[in-house]
This record gives structure tokens, sequence and C-alpha cells, in this order.
């Protein structure tokens, strides 16, 4: 059995951040607050900028100009996998307990380790366009029999096609931005006219989503045996939705104000190199994809979820939700061949989101939609409280991270609260 | 009678861009290839990084560092309405036949004064957003009676809210940008299982967009009687649309691929304070809109609009719809107090088009789909050709202009031709 790798900086077995991770952010700090890269490991960041102006990072084919001393990854991910791999080994070279370049100078570890709870989390990318699927079997089905019965619960695109539609690029947030509930047109009741007010049905959306690395030029699609080249590493996503104002306004151009106001993201872009790993066979598909989409040896990852609630009134949170980025039945490859296969063009920095992550049993459904059965059976929380939607100044954590053994590679969170409306 | 402005540059009464006008766009030259702001007078193009070097624009209000010698607008697009037009005044000014600051300097002249065939005009703005809205009563009810039948041919929720969509910000394209035909998923018979190859049904919409200046934060919607203070100024818009692609995928999330692989829009945008003078009372609407859209005294603009086709074979292009943007049901105002009343914020450089603009005749529809109603009433074209929808090699191009006294303040043209898929 070979030797774990293990760095010089402690890190819990079940610390989202060890060495195996190495997952990319942008933070500032109060003493310095200009927005720069850093990676994660164990409780600190260690500053790319610092490291780079320091010449530490030579023999990573990196470019004479700044990479890491930038308020977005965009100049990083535009380099591609090669370059991502050098630095990846480089960084946990640097950080390795066998090492003592960085482990022993006081001096350099004061100025490049920067403990986690002295930073600021920023958004780590500059995002061109966000793309939102619908992947999820599971989640198309239940929202299918909801609203259409379980007869038409599947629309006839859905096991062709990986369906998706665009989202607001702009109102995309970092974990830790408090949510004002929207104020929209709803109609609750038919007969009646439509009225105006904050949502009632405030909900999340447990999702994943990925950043393009290299983008591709207006019609040329890029392969879905060669998709991953393209990718950069991925995210956790919460796209908060009202369901009122989506139900009245979505007909029939798809969801706008009720998924626009705000849609969160973790701060940490975990890479493909560190979910390598946690890859499993990819759900088996009926009927077979077309050839555009078709990979026989396709794959997905392991990647364990988690979504908790807290109300204001609460001690702590609840956990209401335990699903796994492995239940999707289209995979990443097969998203990024779709969305390009038109000639649409991918640029540096553009998400793609998996759309609600809902598994087999009633405890993995991903958004409040499902597990309520449109609020048909409220939550139980803590302190006898109960939920059917949001209510104002709740608080939604999701979690996610792959088991290793003995480690986690972890996505770490992504929390927001929802304000009243104003 | 007032005498009308004039510049020591001849424009004749046809040309889009008399002294009234003064649009933006961004340029380079063969000689100088470093892409600039400039402004459109008659066959000219004035260089406003040279304009601005040289000192010319003080008094403006404009920043100590460049706000024109950039390859987008969006520096300048921010500083608001009343730098706009302190530079516009100033603009006229420089170029009146009264003033021979420029006039009787042929060094200066050189130096600033490009002539427009000299130019290559590039995308005028860094993209943040585009939403497409569906403002015209006329269109959506065609597509209502062809899709859905006479009863049902307007959504419910139609009439009480402008209904829009997010679209793909980064395929934006200028004008003279050839389009790749896409290829995606059809099913054009619903007995059989989908088939994959090129659209069979390519369209274009005729459309204007309108771009963000001053951005809005998150959570505080833009009044609607405010609205016109966030918005710099107007371009025409291809909305280039596979309708086979999108009959398929729309459902439930609305259109993507049919719609993502480019959109085309014209290089001049022609702002808000040169459109003044062709405000018209906007359309009756019935039932009254809800308070946050309602604005008593709105408006709109009297821009004719015209769509040409020209195929490979034919010699010159042929006129197939004749609209206007004043026929639209919902205004720019009206639209972007809709999009932010969620709470969702504007980013400088976001762009809102209007929907296909279709009239009450038959030769004003805004699309293909339209003038031959699905396909089932070919249109004329000469040379004995016609058209369901657009052959490999056609052009569609589009033009805008309001008609003053004895000059136009014109949008150019948005022009592109479809190549056949790869």
């Amino acid at each position: 059995m070979s030797q774990k790798p293990k760095s010089f900086i402690e890190v819990d077995s079940e610390n989202h951040f060890p060495i195996q991770n190495l997952p990319y952010g942008v933070f500032r700090t109060v003493k310095n607050p200009k927005p720069r890269v850093g990676v994660a490991i164990g409780d600190f960041v260690l500053d790319l900028s610092e490291v780079e102006r320091r010449r530490m990072l030579s023999g990573c084919d990196l470019p004479q100009s700044p990479v890491f001393d930038k308020s977005a990854l965009n100049t990083f991910m535009k380099l591609g996998r090669p370059v991502w791999r050098k630095v990846r080994r480089r960084l946990q070279e640097l950080l390795s307990a066998e090492n003592p370049e960085l482990r022993d100078s006081d001096g350099l570890k004061t100025e490049c380790l920067i403990p986690m709870a002295e930073t600021v989390m920023l958004l780590p990318v500059e995002i061109g366009d966000y793309t939102d699927f619908y992947s999820s079997k599971e989640h198309a089905t239940n929202v299918g029999i909801m609203f259409r019965g379980k007869d038409n619960a599947l629309m006839p695109n859905w096991l062709h096609l990986p369906v998706a539609y665009h989202g607001r690029a702009g109102s995309v947030v970092v974990s830790g931005t408090d949510i004002r509930r929207p104020k929209g047109q709803t109609r609750p009741d038919d007969s009646r006219p439509p009225r105006f007010g904050p949502s009632r049905l405030m909900d999340f959306e447990l999702e994943l989503g990925f950043f393009i690395g290299p983008g591709s030029e207006p019609g040329e699609p890029v392969p879905v045996d060669r998709a991953d080249e393209h990718i950069f590493g991925m995210v956790l996503v919460n796209d908060w939705s009202a369901r009122d104002i989506q139900k009245w306004e979505y007909q029939p151009l798809g969801p706008f104000l009720a998924k626009n106001f705000a849609t969160s993201i973790s701060p940490w872009i975990v890479t493909l190199e560190a979910l390598e790993p946690f890859r499993v066979p990819a759900v088996a598909q009926d009927p077979e994809p077309m050839p555009y989409l078709s990979r026989p040896d396709d794959w997905t990852y392991d990647i364990q979820l988690q979504v908790s609630m807290q109300g204001a009134n609460m001690v702590r949170e609840k956990i209401i939700c335990r699903s796994n980025f492995r239940y999707l039945y289209w995979t990443i490859n097969q998203q990024l061949a779709h969305h390009t296969v038109s000639g649409c063009n991918m640029r540096t920095g553009d998400m793609l989101a998996s759309g609600t992550i809902s598994g087999p049993t009633e405890d993995s459904y991903g958004s409040l939609l499902e597990l309520t059965w449109r609020g048909s059976k409220p939550i139980q929380l803590a302190e006898g409280e109960e939920r059917k939607f949001i209510a104002d100044y709740d608080r939604i954590t999701m979690r996610g991270w792959c088991e290793g053994d003995g480690y986690r590679v972890g996505f770490g969170e992504v929390t927001g609260k929802i304000l009243p409306a104003e």
C-alpha cells in the first residue's frame, strides 16, 4: 500500500481541504484587501499571488505576466489541463510534509499561508454565461408528476437530450451573501386576476456547476470524448427559485424572474484532477443516446451532497436532504457536447450547472418543492417548527464531498439566508 | 422655423448618420488595428480616442483616465446621462458647420475623421447578460395561433407582464459575421424517433435591443418612471432561430440551442438623446398594467424597420418585411422595470432585446415563420426563387431609421449570411 500524500499542515480526516484537494478560490484579507487567487489547505489559504511573485512556480509553464495576482481565476483557467496539472503537482510538492522549502521557513509561511478565518472569499470567476441544465431524471419526474400527472411526467424530449436553459450570470453571488426575497407577479387562483407581492413559495435547488477553462469557437462543437479538456472544475450551486412567480411567468419561454434575482455558489473550485479518484461509471441510459452524446466509457463522480436548513429560532441547522452527484442521468461531458453541438461557442469562465440533484428516495430530493411535495407534506424542523417553503431569515447550507480512504475531497459549503422583501 | 443643425461634413437626406444622430461604435482600421470608440457622421467615423487624447472634450466631466481609447463602450456607458448629454453637445459643436475648430484644420481632420470605408466595425459593448423579450402582441398572437390554435393564441400571462427569457451573451456577434447553419436534434414526425442534422427551418427575428448604462443593485428594482436613466441606446438585433430545433427542445424550459448559436447586432448604438424627437405615445394597454409597470405618459419611438433577403443567385436583395418599433405592446421602460422587480440587478453592458417586432399587416411580420405562415405560403423572391425558410448563402439584412424633416436618424444595418452546416 502506497503512502498517502501528507502535508506539513495538519488536516483532519473530515476537513474538506487536504493536500489531495487544493481547490482554487479568490480571497482578500483585512490587512490586504486586494483580491487574489489562493488554494485551500486545511484551515489555511495558500496565497498564490505571493507564491508566484516569489518565483516558486517556475517550471509550471505559466506566462510571464501574473496569473494569480488577479481578481478572478479566468487567466489561469484559460491555460488548460497540462498547465493545471503542473501547477497542482508543484503545489502538492510545496505543501508536502517531506519538503522543507515552505515547511521550514517561518518567514515564507507567514507571507504565503493565511489562516482561513482571516480571509473573505469572493466570487472566484468572471462568469461569462451561465447555463442551467435539468439533468436529474428523478427531479424532472417529480416535477412532472406534480404539474402534469404521472402519465406525462417526463417530456418526450427528456431522455433524448439534456434539457437546459440560459440563466443570469450577473446575479451569481458567492456563498455567504444574503438574499432578498423577490417580489413579482403570481396567480395563486386562476379564476382571479394575478397579484403582486413577495414570493410566498421560496425554494432552493441543490446543484453542482462546472466552469469552462479553454473556450471553443463558434460553429465548432466540442466532441463528447474531449469535453473534459474544457472543464476546469466544479462548485456547489444553490439555484434559488420562487415557485409561485415561476408558475405564472414560465410559459412559453421558461423561468425568468423566478430565478434571476440570485444564484449562490461555493467559493472553492474543486478541480477535475482532485475529483479523478472518485470517478464512477455514469448511469445507464435508455434509449441509447445519439452518437454526438454517446460515450461508452463515460463517467461521473461520487460526490455526497447534503442540504441543511436553519430558522431564526433554531439553535442548530437540520439536515433536510442527502443526495449524490452520481444520481444524475446526463453527465458533464454530455452536457457540454450538447451545448456546443449547435455551434454555440464557449468562453473561459462560462458556468454550466446540473439542475436540481434529486435521488431515488424521498429524503434525497434536492428542493423543497419535492421534499414537501408542493407543500402538502411539511418538513419537521427542531423547536417544533415546520416548513413548506423557505421562511424569512431561514439559512440554507449545502455541502458536498468525496469520501476517500481516511480523507475527504470537499467543496466546503454554499450558504445563504433569505431576508424579508423590502 | 429654427435652422436645422448642420455639419461641415456633407450628409445627404437619406444617410443614417447626420449630426442629429451621432451613434457610438467601436472600430479599427488596417493602419491602426487597435479597437477604439468612434461616432458615425455621414460617411466618416470621428475617432473619439483621438479627440479625447487631444483634450477636445474637456468640460464634459469625463474622468482623467481614457474613456474612448477602449475596445468597448462600457466605460463611457457607465457614466450616465448628464455626461452623455455633455459629450453629445460638444461633438455636435465640434462637427458643426459654424465651428472652425475641426472644419478648418486639415491636420486634425486627417487624424480624427476616418472614411467609414476604411474602418472595420467591432462588437461595441462587452455584453454582460442578454435578455430577450417577447413584446409584440402581433408576433405572440401569430405564433400562438400556429402552435395552439386561435382560441388559446395568447398565453394567460401575456397581457399582464412582458414575457422574456435569458439569451446567450457570448454568441452575440456584430453585423457582417457569417453564421454557420446549426445542427441539432429535431423531431419532424412525432411517430418516429428524433433525428440529428442541420436545421432545415432557419429563420430570422427582427428585433431592437437596448443597452444598460448605469447598472442597478441586487434587491433594488428600477422604477418604471426612472428606467430610461439606465438606458444608453439601441441597436438592431437579428435573433437567428432554428425553428425545428426549437420545437423539439423548448419544453418546459424555453429555447436553448435553437437560439444560442448566434445573435447579430448592428454596430452603431443610437442614443436615447438622438431618438428623443421621435417619441410617440405608447400603445394603449388593456388590462391596465399593475402599478409597477404603469406609467400614464409612457412613450415609444417611431422607428421604421425593414428586412431584406438576398439569395446567392439574386442580383439584388428583396425587401420582405416592413415593420415599426412603435407596434410593440410593452415599452422599454416597462421591460426594464419588470426585469428588475424581482430584485435582479443590472450591469453596465447588459442587453435587453424586444423580441420579434411584427405589425398588424401580413407584410409587417418580423420572421419567416409568420411571413410564410409556417412555410405554407412561401415568399416570392427575384429570379423565380421562393423561400419557406432561409437557404444556405442567403443574406438577411435589417435596417431601421427615424424619419425627420429632411434627415434620418438611422441605425445603419445588421446583416449576416447563413453558411452551410459543416
